[in-house]
């Protein structure tokens, strides 16, 4: 609260108790607009009213809380708004299926001004008209604990062409987009940076020349040009899933879903140099940071070994690995060429 | 915290950190059934798959935030996650909606031992039992600040048979389920057995004869039942809202949406005696306690006067008023003959 305060402390601010929660919500959605076809009703009743003929629906949701998954100190609502709904964006293109509507709960302090509840809208709705998504509905509600937020998401997907997590065969290929462990990396540089201020206030934070990783914890964006790639050159992954918890936490999830094993080579694993370069200023091992640090928000699948041709140039695709037999267990293979089993170590909301 | 301590003090303890996120999700949903055929794929992937053939899909989500929706110290877990869904289906039945599948997040204290959070889940469960809806996915994430509790609903219906708020006509009479007043009477009688607890811990709480009202407050059920009788007569409400924030409130979203006025009667607004008698205790109006109170769950409706004949007897029905031009205002017509403009002092989270 302490850093909302101090951020609109030197500008206007609209105290929300006097709008009243259906006049916030009024406030709040006034300019909101409906794309999708399938939009027949969007807040303001009940309950809204979808139509999904001839496809099937995706549903998924989220719940971000500060103090947990987001820090104010070094957080723009803007920004958090954004990542609220990409993060959620990012479990439907993982079903293979197009994100269609969103409903957003926010729970947040009286004490909140108007003007912040604004900033953290204008993300959600920045990111909605990006991906072409309809916020249909929500709730809003005081919070004695500082700031909630709840997104659903829904989407849609014809039947033959959903990718669930349990697909993968022996021989298949696992790959992964952009590079991982930049989400983790940036969120060590902000924690540091915080620190350096809290101890004293005179000294700027040090973020020059970071953007990239910085970028990729505050503002992910959910790979919708993935999904939209394979599909121009007719490749159906046998499985898929969303990396949030580390890249060996979401391939153990594949592998124990499909019932097999799998070799994991870790000089294939995509690292961006300032990650890997960060990662060694804070004597992390960039292997550690990419297997589980989580929040790089790429998708991980699995091709069959005949589409090898299709994927082998794509710029933002890297094979790293391939699917066996279940007995051989699931494995990373160092760069010394030692073999060890991979483990999930990703980040874990109840600090086990 | 210290009433969730208490609670479990004499009883088995298991710490949620030992089972880690995906171990408590998998113990949580391990007896977890699909009832409904347009369930294709539960809990378990990065999205459900369902199956609307036919429908249109109806969402709802609501948002309960403890210190602010509900107290632990009088609150049963097991109440309240029972709540958490009946609070979501009534909204879907207020579209003359089927639910059909919730979603449901919970962030909490990872101090909260699992036999805590396992009450909350049957409650949940005996809720989604109950009324034939499926758990089909969710998040769980720890919490720094007390309980979390967001549910998003899916349901469906015919086209033709969605009754939205804005469809109600000059001279349709205005119905309510149900009776109104408890939940707030009850929530009055809580809180009171509260405080003298806190003041005297060998105090029992006197809530001997309220079973009804405490009910109304710790566990409403959504009027599923209201909705298949209304399709068994073959009356159609021409608008409807269910009835969370107090009956004057939604009534003025009624006539606010459909863009006309009211005529509401004091004397038929349907109180059962124990609200009453209990208002009467605690120095309140039982007509206010009906008009602001709020969370009764009851479904407000308005029918063509036609549908008079088929509604007239029907013991869970009231006509309360009617529906009038948008000039003649929004009135309350009290007991001794006034007309006060009909105000909405409901609940608000904000304490606006």
């Amino acid at each position: 609260m302490d850093y909302i305060k101090k951020m609109f402390d030197n500008k206007e601010k609209t105290e929300i108790e006097k709008l009243g929660e259906f006049g916030l919500i009024d406030y709040l959605t006034k300019e909101n607009t409906l794309k999708q076809k399938g939009s027949l009703k969007g807040v303001g009743d009940d309950a809204a009213v979808l139509d999904f003929t001839g496809k099937k629906v995706l549903v998924s949701t989220d719940m971000l809380l500060e103090g947990i998954h987001f820090d104010l100190a070094y957080t723009p609502l803007k920004h958090l708004g954004y990542k609220a709904i990409q993060v959620n964006l990012s479990d439907i293109y993982a079903m293979n299926g197009t994100p269609t509507q969103v409903t957003v709960s926010i729970g947040m302090s009286s004490k909140f001004p108007l003007e912040a509840i604004e900033e953290l809208y204008q993300g959600i709705y920045l990111a909605c008209e990006k991906y072409n998504v309809d916020l249909v509905g929500g709730d809003t509600t005081s919070s004695k604990q500082g700031l909630v937020i709840s997104v659903t998401v829904l989407g849609e997907a014809n039947e033959q062409d959903i990718v669930y997590r349990n697909g993968a065969e022996e021989g298949d290929l696992i790959c992964v987009s952009g590079d991982l462990g930049g989400a983790y990396t940036g969120l060590q540089l902000l924690e540091r940076e915080k620190l350096v201020y809290l101890e004293n206030p005179n000294i700027q934070p040090d973020l020059e020349g970071k953007d990239y990783i910085v970028e990729r914890q505050l503002k992910p964006e959910a790979r919708r040009d993935i999904v939209e790639l394979l599909k121009e050159i007719g490749v159906k992954p046998t499985a898929m899933i969303d990396i949030s918890d580390g890249l060996a936490s979401e391939l153990l999830h594949i592998c124990k879903q499909s019932n097999k094993g799998c070799n994991l080579y870790e000089d294939k694993i995509p690292l961006d140099p300032m990650t890997f370069e960060t990662a060694r200023e804070f004597n992390l091992d960039p292997t550690i940071c990419a297997l589980s640090g989580g929040e790089d928000y790429e998708l991980l699948f699995t091709v069959k070994q005949a589409d090898y041709d299709k994927i082998k140039f794509k710029l933002d695709i890297t094979i790293i690995g391939y699917i066996t037999e279940p007995a051989a267990g699931c494995n990373l293979v160092t760069k010394a060429g030692n073999v060890h089993a991979l483990k999930a170590q990703g980040w874990n909301a109840f600090g086990g």
